[in-house]
C-alpha cells in the first residue's frame, strides 16, 4: 500500500503499533483524525504525553494511580486482612464492579511467559511477598486469568507464599451463572464436578 | 466504570472518541500505552500533530498529499482524459491496487448525507465541474459507495455535469467475482441481470 504523504503514513504506522489494530483499521483512523479539527487532535495527542508523564503506580498494592498510595489502599472501609492478587488494572475494575468483594488488591502487571521474555522478575511480586509479611495479612487469594500461563503464575506465587503464614485461595472456576451444561467445555465443567461443593454453602453464597 | 487516575480516564475518553472503538477496547489500549517507553509515547503523539501540520490536499484533485498538486495529478504516465470520482483517499487506494486504471481521480471527500449535515457545498464539487470544463477531460467515472447515499450523490453530480461535454459513465455493479449466484443479495442479482451485456465484451475485459 503506497500512501501519497509521509506524514499520513507514520500515522498510519503508529495506529498500526497498538493492539488489535491492523494495517486497514490504522488507515481508517488516519484518515479520520486528519478530517478533524486542529484542536481536537492536539488534545488527543496532548492526553497520552499528560498520561506517561503523571500516571504513577500506588507504592502498596502496584495499581495505577494519581497519587503515591491509591485510593483503595488508602480507604478505611476497606478489609485489610485480604488482598486480592490480579494481572492488570482492569481485573481490579471487573471485581470491583461485582460489589462482592472489600479487601485490597495486588496487581502484579502480568503473568509469567516465558515465550514472552516474562519471568518473575519483570512482575510485582517481591513486594506481594513484603505484604504478606506485614502482620495485617491473613488471605491472600490469587484472581489471574484461567489460561496456562496464568495457571503456573498462580503455582509459582502459591509456592513463594508457602514460607508466610497466610492461607493462599484461589477464585472459584466453575459453569458461569446463566450457562447451560451441554454449551460449557469440557475442561470448565470437568473440575466443576471435581471441586463440587455442599448444596447449602451454594445457597448461602447467593443471598 | 470509575478509573483511578484522571489522566488514564483522559487517555481512554480520547481513544474513545475514534470511530469503531468503544470504552472496553479504550480502556485496553490506554493500558498498554501506559507499559511503552516515553519515547514511544511521544512518537506517538507526536505523529499526529505532524499529520495535521503538514498534510495538504492536492489542488486538482483534492487527494491527501505532501506537495500543491500529488504524484498522479502531475504523472505524466496517467491519462489525463479520465477523472474518477471517489469518495475519499481508501477509495484512490483500492482502485489503484486493481492495476486496472491509469486516468486522474477527484476526490470528493466524502458524500451527500442530509442525516449527517453533509450538503453539495461541503464537498469537493465545484472543483470538479472546473476540471469538467478544461478541454482535456473527455469522460468522468463515477464510483461512490453503492449505498443509498453514494447513489444519490452520484445522481447529483450527474446532474451537474450534463451542461458540459464530457460523458459521465459509473462503475459497474453486479454479481463478484467468484461469488455463487444462491449467494448474492437479490438487489444486486436484479441489478446484474437488467444491465446484462454482450458474451463477447465479458471475453474481451478478462483478457
Amino acid at each position: 500500500m503506497e500512501l501519497p504523504s509521509k506524514y499520513l503514513m507514520e500515522a498510519v504506522e503508529q495506529f498500526n503499533t497498538l493492539p488489535g489494530i491492523g494495517k486497514k483499521t490504522a488507515l481508517r483512523l488516519a484518515v479520520h483524525m486528519l478530517g478533524r479539527e486542529k484542536e481536537e487532535v492536539e488534545a488527543f495527542s496532548r492526553a497520552f504525553s499528560k498520561l506517561k508523564e503523571n500516571v504513577t503506580f500506588c507504592k502498596e498494592c502496584g495499581n495505577i494511580s494519581d497519587r503515591e498510595i491509591c485510593d483503595i489502599c488508602s480507604s478505611s472501609r476497606r478489609n485489610r486482612s485480604v488482598i486480592c492478587v490480579v494481572e492488570d488494572l482492569r481485573d481490579v475494575l471487573a471485581i470491583e464492579n461485582t460489589q462482592q468483594y472489600d479487601g485490597l488488591y495486588h496487581v502484579l502487571g502480568g503473568h509469567i511467559s516465558p515465550m514472552d521474555g516474562i519471568g518473575p522478575g519483570d512482575l510485582n511480586i517481591d513486594n506481594l511477598l513484603t505484604r504478606a509479611q506485614n502482620g495485617e495479612t491473613e488471605e491472600i487469594v490469587l484472581a489471574l486469568s484461567t489460561t496456562m500461563e496464568g495457571d503456573s503464575t498462580n503455582f509459582y506465587l502459591y509456592k513463594k507464599l508457602q514460607p508466610f503464614s497466610v492461607n493462599v485461595s484461589t477464585i472459584a472456576r466453575g459453569v458461569a451463572i446463566g450457562d447451560e451444561l451441554e454449551y460449557t467445555d469440557e475442561v470448565t465443567l470437568g473440575r466443576s464436578i471435581v471441586n463440587r461443593m455442599p448444596y447449602e454453602s451454594s445457597i448461602s453464597r447467593k443471598e
